[in-house]
């Protein structure tokens, strides 16, 4: 099934299910008012949901609506956790390299995970609002699932049936701020402001034999200022499956219900050419990657970070070209 | 007043407005049944709170019962956001001068400060499980306080007025997993288990004067295994207070109600002997503080960190003899 929340004022939103077109929405009133309660109860609450959904998408439904996602928060609009990886190493390889810097033979097998702020987060339309263009603003494409519990020492296999539903999500970055703080040696904090995630999350069965044991292959689109960036592969080169990302938390603490794990920017290798250099065909989920990419090719970055005013438009289609959990679709603006 | 949440067995519990002098309880229902209820809508119902903490008080409540802080979670048992500061900048120093490392300039004007989990608090008396002793368990006293909602770009003066609520607080740190994790660079992630927290949470007028400007003038008790390690003042060697601390998250986000931010561990400097060297009178309100001044009085550490079976304490007494806050009293213990 596939489910959303609306805005209605309030700081939690109201929890409704959207048919699986994405055409049409109902509102989970007698069932859930917010998608953390059905988090919380899911095995008594989801089998209900489930049945609406299958009413909707017959068109059985007495009050369903035309879906708007303009009109929606984020899926969870603030969560208890908001963990998220970088489990293409592609990725890291890539920044690494345009800095000349090597990387560590641990990170094949350990993964890179950032703990983000979750009180705040931004739906799927609305404005990223930056105090400074000179922050370096920066899309960050990703895949996000969010987890029911998942107890301490649970192994990757066990922490992927705690994966109850899946997102994608913008993991806004402000790269400007990023050396001086990465510097301090406490990670990530003032560089990494509200996230923003897809108009709905849905159930694994709704993606098909397109997740396969954690990894989800399909192809995340990103359109910035309306030229396509990026078509990236997510499946193949996702060195850490959700599993894994999970087990990871849990190494020393209980993973609790609602917990947003993300993917980190979804990233393909270069193809090496015939002569001998490597293309990119793929593009790229985040400028940072472009960057990178510039400065090993020509020794310096000619790409710059996004300007006010900026757009970027996140989205993955399925196998039948629809799309999976509907566009990020963000405009990058000042405080007001 | 004096709030506090009672273990009902839900994930959030039931929220209990406390006496003054901690003897009595009385449940807040019929206003709010959870903590983050209040902190959504403080203005509407922390009058009706207060209310019935006057009538508690002057012990006038007909469903008054003794008050228990083994029946308490967290005051929050789960929260939107914990952000832990470390605002005592003497700790940083000792820690750092134990490796021979100095303190870059940047420490003294711009707070260090790290994300931590906060989908799974543990309660004032709840167990501290590890699966590992070898993780090098250490506690860590601190001081926190729960926010209002504090826009982004907030002035440190700003923030100071959105602090709802204040508690104290053991973040509970595995120092072995340290190194490593730092060492990849996104800062503290599996080194940084639950955190427990005070049995209740009070407001800023509960302190009186010791509460000044975004610090608390009150020592902060450390009772490590039956023995008194710490007695250290939170107030005067508070490097960042806490509207600085806030005001760091706010750079570049709106910092939402219901964050926990943290003070890092409560530190005092050290006071220079007649005969040149060091001591420190004041003890520590962590293991790796100690370590860190046998490493720099004697070349290595000798007190080695937390046992299973072991037990903590932390307290705050206000000027009048009586604990502010009740006592974090834990014991650490093995997965079950």
């Amino acid at each position: 099934m596939k489910l959303a929340t609306y805005k209605d004022g309030s700081r939690d939103g109201q929890l409704v299910v959207v048919s699986r077109d994405m055409s049409t929405a109902h509102y989970a009133t007698g069932i859930a008012g917010k998608l953390q309660q059905v988090l919380d109860d899911w095995g008594f609450l989801s089998p209900q949901l489930q049945d609406l959904y299958e009413t909707l998408n017959n068109g059985k439904t007495r009050h369903a609506f035309p879906f708007d996602p303009a009109l929606c928060m984020a899926p969870l609009p603030r969560a208890y956790q908001w963990a998220d990886g970088s489990a293409y190493i592609n990725h890291v390889e890539l920044v690494r390299a345009a800095r000349s810097s090597e990387v560590p033979e641990s990170f094949y097998t350990d993964p890179l995970m950032y703990q983000g702020g979750s009180d705040d987060f931004l739906g799927p339309c609305d404005d990223v609002i930056v105090p400074k263009e000179e922050y370096g603003i920066d899309f960050e494409a990703e895949i996000a699932v969010i987890t029911g519990d998942v107890p301490m020492t649970a192994t990757p296999e066990q922490a992927l049936d705690g994966i109850r539903l899946v997102m994608i999500a913008n993991d806004v970055s402000l790269r400007n701020l990023i050396p001086a703080e990465l510097a301090k040696g406490f990670g990530f904090f003032q560089s990494k402001p509200a996230t923003a995630f897809s108009p709905v999350a849905v159930t694994l069965d709704e993606l098909g034999d397109a997740w396969d044991q954690g990894r989800l292959h399909l192809t995340l689109q990103s359109i910035w200022n309306g030229r396509k960036v990026g078509m990236c592969e997510a499946g193949p080169e996702m060195t850490f499956h959700f599993g894994q990302l999970i087990a990871h938390i849990c190494k020393t603490r209980n993973v609790r219900a609602g917990s947003i794990v993300g993917s980190g920017t979804v990233s393909n290798k270069g193809v090496p050419r015939a002569d001998g250099k490597t293309d990119w065909p793929k593009g790229y989920s985040c400028i940072a990657e472009k960057r990178a990419i510039e400065t090993i090719l020509d020794g310096k970055p000619t790409t710059e970070f996004m300007k006010f005013g900026d757009t970027i438009k996140i989205e993955m289609k399925g196998k039948d070209g629809q799309s999976v959990f509907g566009a990020i679709d963000q405009k990058i603006a000042p405080l007001p």
